[in-house]
């Protein structure tokens, strides 16, 4: 036999430059990699996933900027500004142990792999244990593990230095590892949390690395504000004149940059992650997201965290990004939008020669979405159905390298009792008692 | 045997004033109401709809502004204001015959019952063959003819006293039709498209039949613009100079409320629709509705129609409304926001002594919700996890006056197959030619 897996009868979705969309395909699978696409019935079909009912099938969702420790943090804290929430929520961070982060970041991949995603970018602390929440999983993840100095309540235990040898480490233990699905960059919180002289330093460790940059950018006014303030300039320029726009970079939020702001980073190795729920609870702003894809910026799309957002389900943000803004006809933003969770978040990690697109050559993460229900019929076009009228959970099955983590609702990497137990019984604990600044 | 059906073993979110949760309760209902409830097993359990995994029982939602009979128009026309999407619309709604009407409100009655809409609220054309689809489905509804003078590139073929003798004679044969399930109001469609003389003699049909008006209100900024020009006044005012204010009323929108207006709507009649999506994706703007909700006004949340929502899907609006508000933590807004759609969404439409709670004496309209899953694990409180996280998908059962119209996802009052194959064949035809204004 030829081929390791074929998916048979579908109607793909490319989501390619032309936004080609082709009915009754099979495709085949070899070695994790798309290797073969034809009109039904022309593979051997002795091994399949799907057949006969022509569900749409796309490349799996990107989801660009994430925090999976934080899965046992959703439907808390409403109606908090970003740095009141921050301190709010700091106080559970502390009392997450490494077998707790690990657990939430089953549940928040188990969360994922129900929705559609097969790629994800995370920042959190302990990514060792994140990793290995990827490894066994099977999902993809760029992972970055956050170096802060104290800011804004928050303060972490270790010292600078201390958490740039975990980052160095971190990086030379998994970066390719997983089977080459864990990406490891490298991640300065922020310009607020981070002085110039650690940002420097975490820039010439990329460097060094050839690793890419995670940051949080200009999320809030009063970030910008507090910028000006310090150093009489953007978040951006600041970075800038730390020499770290030079280098790759993946900047999640961006919902306040300045004509000139935008200027400063529209350059081919930058990234953006727009996550337009988080920014809407957080009551940060709405990002100049169609100023940045006229001019063919990378712009992905993201969750963030489940503090931040409830929920890490990608086509809700597609939906909220192609609804929040004030799109013209002619951006054809439904479109566009489900682009920035396929193609164009990949290329807002790097990545886009490996993942983002359904075509032959590229990696064999895609799923499978059903559109037969009274939500989404009639179908008048498949790209403006999946971001306007698909949930997260007509995702029917999840494909990764190669391997199928989810069919039908079943889990096939993962023990879903198991890890909604872990998630009950140590959220419980976490919870259990109340953070001093606010209740839930 | 006692009752005709009862609940089993599960999690009440009562929705009342105090927002009581009561957990392990049999629910029993007779002659379609709300008969009896108490702790698990003291019920005979010989009719039983669910038993042993303990989901949400809540009251049914209400979707207190739609327009059911163009739901083929989801996923279509993006990036229009209001009044473009008008004319670009009414090209098809002018090819729709009774028969798409039936089939289109057939298909719209079958996305609110899996996404556990008990109750809607209806204002479009030929509402004789949507309440035949009411009947036949098994939900209430309130349901409205439009009435209206050419407006904005629409114009009905009637005579305005042809449509009212319509709204007249469709009064007097459906009011408290379909087993009193059917709720017959009286729609002028805005004060931009009925004249002053048009509205009086609506007002005054309403004050005769003693039946609720529901209209369009202050949805966009140039329709505020438009009326100071042609009036001298707000809509609102322009109303109540002509009385109408006086009679009960169910306003969609009321978008571009200014404080002067609020203060003038802010009594016990007045209800108020509050469709975010809609107003996001038309980019109408952001409703006032922390400002109402202050001030104890009945406000309910409404999905629109598909056109200018893509879906019908009230928990997606709880969301929506959770989140694209400057709520403060005072304002509890995720508790606020799910009252919306079905307690506070009761009292919008005036039928706050039969539905909305959870509460023995009120109407059998109830929903059961699963929250056992990666996306709304863990629960921290019922509310909050329910308008954060849940899916319209995630309700497992649908109760109306007693009856069950849905279980497991599957329907028991309609043909599913049925259904969407009349949507595939009908709305093919309708858009099979395309609008003159724009593509899709």
């Amino acid at each position: 036999m030829e081929y390791d897996l074929i998916v048979c009868n579908a109607t793909i979705v490319t989501l390619d430059n032309d936004y080609t969309v082709l009915e009754g395909q099979d495709l085949a699978i070899k070695k994790g990699v798309m290797a073969a696409l034809s009109r039904t019935g022309n593979f051997d079909e002795s091994v399949q996933v799907v057949s006969g009912s022509e569900p749409l099938l796309l490349p799996g969702l990107v989801n660009a900027h994430t925090h999976v420790g934080m899965s046992y943090f959703k439907a808390t804290a409403s109606a908090m500004e970003l740095f009141k929430w921050l301190k709010w929520g700091w106080f559970y961070i502390e009392r997450m142990d490494d077998e707790d982060i690990y657990w939430a970041a089953m549940l928040a991949c188990m969360e994922m792999i129900r929705a559609g995603v097969t790629t994800f970018s995370d920042m959190y602390f302990s990514e060792t244990v994140i990793a290995k929440a990827v490894e066994r999983t099977g999902l993809r993840a760029c992972l970055a593990e956050s170096v802060m100095e104290p800011a804004g309540g928050m303060e972490m235990k270790a010292t600078i230095a201390a958490q740039l040898a975990t980052s160095r480490s971190f990086f030379e233990e998994w970066h390719g590892g997983a089977n080459g699905r864990v990406n490891v960059m490298l991640a300065p919180h922020s310009p607020y949390a981070c002085s110039a002289d650690v940002l420097t330093q975490i820039g010439s460790l990329a460097h060094d690395l050839g690793a890419r940059l995670h940051i949080h950018l200009s999320e809030t006014e009063a970030e910008v504000k507090q910028a000006y303030q310090r150093w009489s300039m953007s978040p951006p320029a600041y970075l800038n004149s730390l020499g770290l726009l030079s280098l790759p970079m993946t900047a999640a939020h961006c919902v306040h940059l300045s004509d000139g702001d935008i200027d400063l980073v529209d350059r081919p190795t930058f990234g953006v992650s727009h996550n337009p729920a988080a920014n809407l609870k957080l009551q940060s702003g709405t990002a100049p997201i169609p100023k940045m894809v006229n001019r063919r910026m990378a712009v992905g799309i993201g969750s963030d965290g489940n503090g931040s957002n409830d929920v890490v389900d990608i086509l809700k943000e597609v939906y909220l990004a192609s609804i929040v803004h004030h799109w013209t006809e002619e951006q054809l933003p439904t479109k566009t939008c489900l682009a920035m969770a396929t193609r164009e978040g990949a290329r807002a990690l790097g990545m886009e020669d490996q993942i983002g697109t359904l075509q032959v050559g590229m990696k064999a993460d895609m799923i499978l979405v059903s559109v037969d229900q009274a939500r989404t019929v009639p179908v008048h076009d498949p790209h403006a159905t999946l971001a306007l009228t698909s949930h997260g959970s007509d995702v029917t099955t999840t494909i990764v390298d190669g391997q199928v983590l989810m069919q039908g609702g079943d889990f096939l990497t993962l023990d879903g009792e198991e890890v909604l137990a872990q998630a009950r019984e140590r959220s419980g604990r976490i919870f259990g008692v109340p953070s001093p600044l606010v209740a839930l």
